[in-house]
């Protein structure tokens, strides 16, 4: 299956969410990750995600597809929320 | 076509940019929006928010499919950001 990842999380936790979401997941613009997952690995990846967020303040919203069947992705403006935990 | 939006954008843009996203798509979660757009619409869309933000500072991704094709949509945590520019 194919996942689209925006995550909305406070910045204390923006570290820990992008270090495990890149695990499965290939970072592509500000708070957004793609890629194709088994179902298996994309329950892990939730569950993951769930041990870090907190649900009161921080939100995950993943799109599910049975392939990758965007026609294009456009981005326009800044690259950036994707370096945090690398520096 | 069917378009999802997200979006990064400064504090002090993030109303005018909800305001006109909203326009042409409905909010989802946070900072993503969606909907069915034509595409001559879709090009609206794109050239009102590039007359608001700022390239330097601010982000848009704009996903695009023929159709909607997700399988599934799943939010998780709290939801926030679409409510701001109704205040």
């Amino acid at each position: 299956m194919y996942v689209i990842l925006v995550y909305d999380v406070n910045v204390n936790r923006v570290n820990k969410v992008l270090k495990v979401a890149r695990k499965y997941l290939h970072w592509v613009q500000n708070s957004v990750l793609e890629g194709e997952l088994t179902e298996a690995r994309y329950r892990k990846l939730k569950a993951e995600l769930l041990a870090i967020i907190n649900e009161k303040e921080d939100s995950l919203l993943f799109y599910t597809f049975n392939t990758r069947k965007y026609t294009s992705r456009e981005a326009i403006g800044v690259k950036k929320g994707g370096e945090e935990w690398i520096l």
